[in-house]
């Protein structure tokens, strides 16, 4: 029985130490002050804290615990898979089959029952069908959103989305959160009226 | 009714805005690969996700999203305060003055209500008198360590503070989390054996 718990202790702690190399895959979005790129590990914990701040504005009732669980992990397969702008389509569908075959190794590091747990709430996240997971799926938009216009531009100058496109990306913010709506359409008015998107 | 939201909002999305800066807080601790010292926001993820791997070896039942709030939020007082040196006596105590200032502050920020909670949630972390706060002091214990011990030394090296110390520090963790208490053990007996900590 000693046995049996220090084994599953011994994958849990190995799982976190993996874990770790969250923090250095770095996103295209830029720290609200553009110092730098921001990593993995902390827009999990950015996307943790806008849960809990804003979670009152779900368009359904959401379970708190639930909508952390899927926030905090949900970045973790790019560890294998890297980081893919969200405009590019075609990287995005790649990507899509190298973050399966993350979640398989990274998930399998843990006791089994954990691991397929923690794998189903990735799932979840990724189906966007939970009022969980539409909630996290809001805020995880609207973040780099927030960021790049605090960072005047950050990742949009480099990429030139449009504001079409931003706009389009953005509406499930309404829709999952609809007080956050007017936050969405200000930042992007603001970004265009300062060329920070083009208004295609 | 519209404005009253909108100016909730408003509130909030400041707050959430504000928090970034913990994300440039510097910690003592660097990453598990040595490179770089970890900051505030990765922190709190990493902290969070080891309370979702870890609570069910919580000595009592925990709440886990009350868990999540205490370890999500406990060091954004540091974008004031900065970040002492856990061995650090006299300035801990300085810390302390300078932290609840920060509260007041940054929790100032948020609409009254949620202000409130958040800064009780601190002031619960703090205080480590619940299940909740006592897993969560726990787990901000085991963090550090792991950290060190994995990028063979990290802030031992330069701060020296040796094994009881760390071992008497440590304590809490076996006391909150009986399964982990081998964990530290067998954490700081390597250390020593390798000579990164002195056995003294």
């Amino acid at each position: 029985m000693a046995d049996e718990v220090g084994e599953r202790v011994a994958r849990q702690i190995e799982f976190v130490l993996e874990l770790d190399k969250a923090k250095r895959i770095l996103r295209h979005n830029p720290l609200a002050d553009g110092s730098r790129a921001e990593n993995d590990g902390e827009h999990m914990w950015y996307l943790a804290v806008m849960v809990l701040v804003l979670a009152e504005h779900a368009a359904e009732p959401v379970n708190l615990a639930r909508v952390l669980e899927l926030v905090l992990l949900h970045d973790v397969v790019e560890i294998d898979a890297g980081d893919a702008y969200v405009y590019d389509d075609e990287g995005r569908r790649a990507q899509a089959d190298l973050e399966t075959m993350a979640a398989e190794r990274i998930y399998g590091l843990l006791p089994a029952d954990q691991g397929e747990r923690f794998k189903a709430r990735w799932q979840e996240f990724e189906a966007k069908e939970t009022p969980e997971a539409k909630f996290a799926s809001a805020v995880d938009r609207l973040a780099p959103l927030l960021l790049n216009h605090a960072a005047a531009g950050g990742a949009w100058l480099r990429h030139r989305p449009g504001a079409a496109r931003v706009r389009a990306r953005n509406a499930v913010v309404a829709e999952h959160a609809p007080a956050l709506g007017p936050v969405v359409d200000a930042l992007i008015a603001d970004a265009v009226a300062r060329g920070l998107l083009d208004d295609d």
